[in-house]
């Protein structure tokens, strides 16, 4: 089958033909790839940013945002069957730790792995192996096309809203700073699921633009003076900052647009945060680490999505136009989503 | 291998010698039983009141209570190795459903089971089948008689107990009705979980003596005064009622007792509960339900067994007494819980 | 001024010519009427159905749903002031006591009233009095009779759709049964701060047309089938039922359409709730409590009604034709809510 | 009647004879100190340390951890009478504004103050004013002296124990750093309210001794290997870190103490908190802010008082040995609470 492998750092990934995945033990799954988001993280796997963290042997695949249908499956698995449509979470877990019992699948404390990030080919192919673990199952008309960059990055902008419920009902206000990739997933997920006050900051007017329409009720351009135009909007600071830049200043911006008692959701990262003991304190302000969401946070997602309130723009390219694809994120010409096809 | 089995119901249990059983899944786990509890179900199974509800095919081996030590493991096994001692919960679940992914392993819907009371022979044996998702590690030293008890009945008590957590703060009220075996592990729980004021309703004057020992703070006879001195002791209600019995109007007087705002905790039951719909408007009064807790709630349990914060009164019985130890449940004759050795 | 006054049950009320309200205490609030809705239980009131509960010496002021501008402030009131435009709390609450300091204003244990109900005048009249503590501020150009029946009716929907939140994430399902006034505001709070499948149950095609047009996904006559093709529906039971109706047999099928560790949500009254203690025991059901909401509930369902998230449908009477509001509302003549306007 | 005064700052206070302080307003109260705690914060108010920030008019009254009895109540008081004992929220709150109605009193956003740190007198005086608000009523023969020092620094450790209760469920890991007044109330509540693993965290053997004495399961003398400590003692970092230092290093120590999805708890304060933004994404964790509590915490805690779970190290002064007590407590002289008495 065909794959885009990276064979060595700061150089393009290669389209190999490669053997077909085969099933290693009784819970997993080979999926047939339907699409394969194209990540920034990619760029940077392929720049050698993450060998020393995930230290994957090379040749190896990538693409670990999937989407397709049930090509085989192991003895042990009965949550899907071969043709179901699936979307895949990017992390299989133990399902038999703690962590896993208590449905906190990322604080996995077993044989957890991330295809197409740690040692384990991923998705940028024909086929892929998973687990049963990994697959959400969808209703049969959906076209992975319309679903696959959810998987990770909308997956990670989702878990945060959830978590937020609790805090954002009628009257309190959450800024979104960073209207990208994630944040546009963001602002749908609290406008479904919310009727707090949306205000999302951004330095690009088109995306603020953009924002409007899919359930900003105000809109910041982070000219420089983002931090008091959000304290004017908010009263004196946000009831949840969500951060999806957390660089180049942004980090501190977002702890100075939370209120009092108020939350920071740090989902970017890059930079330092840094804040006076006091102003916890004082302020009785917090701030929560978010990573990708859960499995049951991805099969909620598909719920929206599918009833279409929470929407990706996308562009499709052909599993060898791959390179064409990852040249295209790197020189910034991808409006939306680049996914790969078969 | 011996192993106490139902040829028919209405009749004693026999103890055969049938083989061990096997490994029949890669998630599967032989567990050598070093203690298994005589519970009043088993009663019940015997008399066929389960009969229509589980249909197993007899003969079957009883025993839903289970400890020991890993004998044998499946492939697809990571979370104990052979020779770990372990308690057993009482299903393992699919692990795969929504439900499980949640945590919440009695609402699974997948192919889960109950050995002992499904069509699944159970733990009155040399060895039993369950898989790894029933199996929680112990410490090396744990013994098996000491907490096999709690798998089941002590897994109720302390479910319950951990959801009532968030409405026992100090300077509130919570009441036990019931102080028997799981009613005895209840107040232990809240004991060690709260500081709630625990007030304790039996029928038994020995039992509330106990209830006292182990951190009830204050005891009511149940002498068909009971409502009034509860409503007296807390002022107008208590802010939980566990009910452990739940029949013979103690389902009503449950109600009766649990003050506005207030939580009635079911667990018992036999009787049928009736109150005037008015009565959770005007009041906003509460029923909670409570069946046999999750894995995660039994390796919690399990950490307050081994601390010492739970304790069970046992009488020991081997294998092949198991028909006096029904015959002693039945007759009233057992203090604590019958426990059966090898 | 003019205020419409009860002198014995079972006969019309007067609208007589009485002096207006004056100050009692530094935190108290004179209120000039706006709008006053006029309730079904304003009906109750009058057939002596609430006679011995609250014991009112008559003559005495009904309206109990009441919205306009402050006319004059109490000493130690420091939330409104003179000419502000407000909507009122049902009942002032003492501020003192616990359940008020933790904010919870309907278990108020102190020296609460409920003007309109209990031995105080309400607000059909030119003037009333209340307290600080029931004035929730608005927009200053709101219109009171907009917002005058969210006072309790759409109050107490929105207070139970508020708890349930947390369990009505995306992919859950909930039942509305009953779609009359508090139904109507009920399916709108659900929509605007949840993402869960809207399902109502009504007698009455009509109702559930505007059920459809103001947030219901899916609508069931309730004809016979409902609990079946509820079933149906949500797969097994809703995750939560809010049951409006609670009589004539509609407090036992909420309990059938109530799914597996699901919630019955209990708001309308007047049938007797029956079910065995084990359907809370096996399925791990519950079934909550439900009385008018918080003074904070109540701020925040403005936000929604400014924002136009709820919205009420009415039929503005003048004060003087209060007599024919209530003959209407008897007689099955209003469409929407009945509201009084100077 | 004397008074304990702030002249100028960097300077003694001395001890004047003023006219009694008289009611204000309808809520207000008069206190009879029976207790008044000796703070850290009253040395730094006389360093002018607190000048800027609260500003108040000299000369005044210090001392904002006051217990006594009710001298005199206003009109619209209802919770206290004459006579009653009483312990002293340090803030008493408006009541009227939205952070108060949902008893986050801390946050109000009204017409607070805090007697002896605002421009208002405090309690190291023969009498003091407050208002109802403030006043929690005690059993008639609590000692002043007993609990005066739980009003604020007591309060503050309580209310961040409260807050982490939902995380300490048994198997999890809970570090205290800095075992002095606050630390030891946090070990103390902690062992009432949870059943966590209680790590206690000092550089002092003897506050280590204590602290085994009043619940710590594990002590950890700071001598440099403290994080390497507690990251063996918790299999790879704590539940909940409460960090009473936040100075000197201390507060980057507790984040390396905090394990994945764990949460911070600051409390103390003075050093600079710093981490990679990524740190929050890569770990989910969390930081959780924290002030005083809320009157209903103080409620609580009372009650744990009352009942012994709580108790104080005291050394008792008399009012006009105050400047003893101050110099001893700036000398390192108290071994436990300064508390003057009349």
């Amino acid at each position: 089958m065909k794959a885009v492998r990276v064979h060595g750092y700061k150089q393009d990934p290669s389209i190999d033909d490669i053997p077909e995945p085969k099933l290693q033990g009784p819970l997993d799954v080979i999926v047939k790839i339907g699409a394969a988001g194209v990540c920034r993280t990619d760029l940077h796997i392929v720049d050698g940013d993450w060998a020393d963290i995930q230290n994957p042997d090379l040749p190896y695949v990538i693409g670990h945002e999937n989407a397709g249908w049930v090509h085989e499956v192991g003895d042990a698995v009965t949550n899907v069957k071969v043709g179901d449509t699936v979307i895949l979470h990017p992390q299989p877990s133990c399902g038999q730790c703690l962590a896993c019992r208590a449905g906190r699948d990322m604080q996995c404390t077993g044989d957890a792995f991330f295809p197409g990030l740690s040692n384990n080919d991923g998705g940028m192919a024909e086929y892929m192996r998973t687990t049963a673990r990994a697959c959400v199952k969808l209703n049969p008309d959906t076209k992975p096309a319309d679903v696959a960059a959810l998987a990770d990055a909308g997956l990670t902008a989702y878990h945060a809203v959830r978590k937020a419920v609790p805090y954002l009902y009628p009257g309190t206000t959450a800024v979104v700073q960073g209207a990208g990739g994630l944040g546009h997933i963001g602002i749908q997920a609290l406008a479904a699921l919310t009727a707090t006050k949306i205000i999302v900051v951004d330095k690009n007017p088109a995306a603020l633009e953009l924002a409007k329409q899919i359930g900003a009720d105000e809109t910041v351009v982070a000219d420089g003076n983002q931090v008091a135009a959000v304290q004017d909007l908010t009263g004196g600071g946000a009831t949840v900052v969500f951060d999806y830049v957390a660089e180049q200043g942004a980090e501190l911006d977002a702890w100075q647009m939370t209120g009092p008692a108020g939350y920071q959701f740090n989902l970017g990262y890059g930079g330092e945060f840094r804040a006076p003991t006091l102003d916890f304190v004082a302020g009785e302000k917090n701030i929560i680490g978010n990573i990708v969401g859960t499995y049951n946070d991805l099969a909620e997602l598909m719920v929206l999505a599918q009833a279409g309130k929470v929407t990706l723009h996308t562009v499709q390219y052909r599993l060898d136009q791959a390179l064409d694809a990852l040249h295209d994120l790197d020189a910034g010409k991808v409006r939306g989503r680049a996914i790969l096809v078969p």
